[in-house]
């Protein structure tokens, strides 16, 4: 198994131990800027193509007619006249072909999604259910028959799939493919590739981390730099640097619900003491709030607080000044140019907001970082996955064009 | 004023953002390739650089030419007989030309040093006497007469300055030239460029940044991504991710010594409460230690301990144990491979580190994060500086042939 697919170009080229510059190696570093350069500000003609690369008209049409012939762009007809110069044909990515396949294991809910290259959302199934203590095989066989019903939906529409990206609840290993430790579905050292169908090439990965990314494409003014925090259960986060995951050596990086809020507090499963989640997880909120776990927890704490339940606002602002205190000590380190709040906690920010902006303010000296929320919410992590088979393809077309 | 030139190669490629490859992109790549190959494994003949970075024996040939006729390689004569083919020169990096500026303005003390492409200390002088408070202007003048004395040092031994890397204690922007705060000097925003000598391209960066990459470069076995914790006064750390040093949106990651570590703690100078530097800070630990701050601190707090001063040694084990709950949270945040104490950290190691690991393993469910002491210790920041500038030279030696 390779690095996962949105990671391919974005290691830094290290001289003297990567592959050698070739002409190969030039020519798809081109196809993916031409592909980009489309994506974002398409349709183009091949002339503006090659004044936004900086490449000869004549180089670029040959990249321009590979990509064609393997379906990965389309030319929309001649341009309107007018120009100046001989009309050329706009060219747009293709709304056909390669789709990212997007999957997500939830602790309630299974869901599976199809995106084109253009980043459409071209299919999405939901199941709702608890998986909670549900072993994999079962779980898993669930879920191929959604990837089945997606699949046959979005071949029906000329499209076809590039890969399979999935979204777990846990922690997952640097193959992108074993699931190390998701304690709210109870799977330990899981190799999920052997359980999902073998010809479509595949990426696990934290949801976290997925709905991080999907904050990073698909948010609206989002920085290259920011802190990711979300939850479902328990608390997670991405960091993001540099338009980069930052994964850790195990691939762990992100477990701000261990980091110690206050170290004689209570004891954590993770064998700490005074984690944050002992006091910003849902389970933490729900017994500080005097309720019992039900189906939609988000739902009812946010419908409780809208309500004017004293008892749930005062557990939200406790989490939230648990975050800020856990936060305060992740912006010292990181020094992100913004925090976002997604998943779970887009929906309680409300509450939770005030109290960590607070905390957050008063043990900053100079302006405190700013906190936001994601308009994307508990959809981010099967987004994130679908697009992240989409950038893959954006980033090396050669790789898909093979396969085409 | 560019980047850093230890980032130059560091940040990926965008496809549809960067410079398309070109011929010239490609030779400039290739010749850092045959720099760095012959540093990390020469004497070679143009034969093995060949071999080992994939292009043909005639290519690396016209690399190597220029890199002789500017004086970045150098040929030792022909190799030994005995081999199949036409005997070659072996090529070595040459020990003259292009060198390696370093300087620090510490607390108590400013140095200079000069470093040549092989990695070899060729000159460095020390000047000891407090800059407490002392403004920029007559400091950074002291200085100067030191970076004129190791230049003719150099100059006198057939080597040039490549450039001129600075090591502070305090915030420094991404700007490379602007010290922001350094509290223990009073310097706030400060542009030390002006003050420099203007033919001598100027990086200024943070000493905790500097200890981490002389760890990362010339440490025994140091991991591409650990967490550098350092001293001098305050607490600093860096993170070094994919052996690149991540500096956070405004420069300024890294800052441990303000996570919260009791977080109704006492009031520290950042604004916040029971910061890390509260406990662990040179300052606490004296106070802790019921000592008077003096010349050699870390030396006093080290020979105390070492003589069973119980104070001194219990001081020192409180701020362990703190060092251990703030590394806790930055281990979860980071997923490092390993923690590093260098800098004054490095000498109080002793008697820090039992109370450190046993925080950091009764915080940890698995196996915990190893921590180990550098052995550059107090010479880190220094030779990391004039280190940055050495490798930037490997790193895109075109640059530096045109200047030669």
């Amino acid at each position: 198994m390779t690095a996962p697919p949105h990671e391919a170009h974005g290691h830094p080229a290290r001289p003297g131990r990567a592959l050698p510059d070739t002409q190969q190696g030039m020519r798809r570093r081109n196809l993916a800027r031409v592909m980009h350069t489309v994506s974002a500000e398409g349709p183009l003609s091949r002339a503006a193509v090659a004044s936004r690369i900086g490449l000869t008209r004549a180089a670029v049409s040959t990249l321009v007619d590979e990509l064609i012939r393997t379906g990965l762009l389309e030319e929309l007809g001649p341009e309107r006249p007018g120009r100046v110069g001989r009309p050329g044909s706009a060219l747009a990515i293709s709304g056909k072909g390669p789709a990212g396949i997007g999957a997500e294991v939830g602790v309630d809910h299974l869901a599976v999604c199809a995106v084109d290259l253009r980043g459409r959302l071209r299919s999405r199934v939901v199941r709702h259910g608890s998986n909670r203590g549900r072993s994999p095989e079962p779980v898993i066989g669930q879920l191929n028959d959604l990837v089945r019903q997606v699949l046959s939906e979005a071949e029906a529409e000329g499209l076809w799939p590039a890969g399979l990206a999935m979204a777990v609840p846990g922690l997952v290993a640097r193959d992108a493919r074993t699931v190390v430790h998701a304690p709210n579905l109870d799977w330990h050292e899981t190799d999920l590739g052997r359980l999902l169908p073998e010809h479509l090439p595949l990426t696990v990965d934290n949801e976290a981390n997925f709905g991080a990314l999907a904050e990073l494409w698909l948010g609206d003014g989002t920085p290259r730099d920011f802190l990711h925090v979300s939850a479902e259960i328990g608390i997670g986060a991405a960091v993001v640097v540099d338009g980069r995951l930052l994964r850790g050596t195990r691939g762990f990086a992100g477990e701000l619900g261990h980091v110690p809020v206050r170290p004689d507090g209570p004891a954590c499963a993770c064998g700490g003491r005074g984690c944050l989640e002992q006091y910003a997880g849902e389970k933490a909120v729900l017994r500080a709030a005097g309720l019992e776990p039900g189906e939609d927890r988000v739902g009812m704490l946010a419908g409780r607080a809208a309500e004017g339940d004293e008892a749930v606002r005062r557990a939200l602002r406790e989490a939230g000044t648990a975050l800020g205190i856990a936060l305060t000590g992740a912006v010292n380190l990181l020094d992100p140019e913004s925090v976002v709040l997604g998943g779970a906690l887009a929906g309680l920010a409300p509450w939770l907001l005030p109290s960590l902006r607070d905390e957050l303010t008063r043990r900053t000296a100079g302006p405190a970082c700013p906190v936001s929320v994601s308009e994307l919410g508990s959809r981010g992590p099967l987004l994130g996955a679908a697009h992240s088979v989409v950038r893959a393809v954006l980033d090396d077309p050669a790789v898909v064009a093979e396969r085409a």
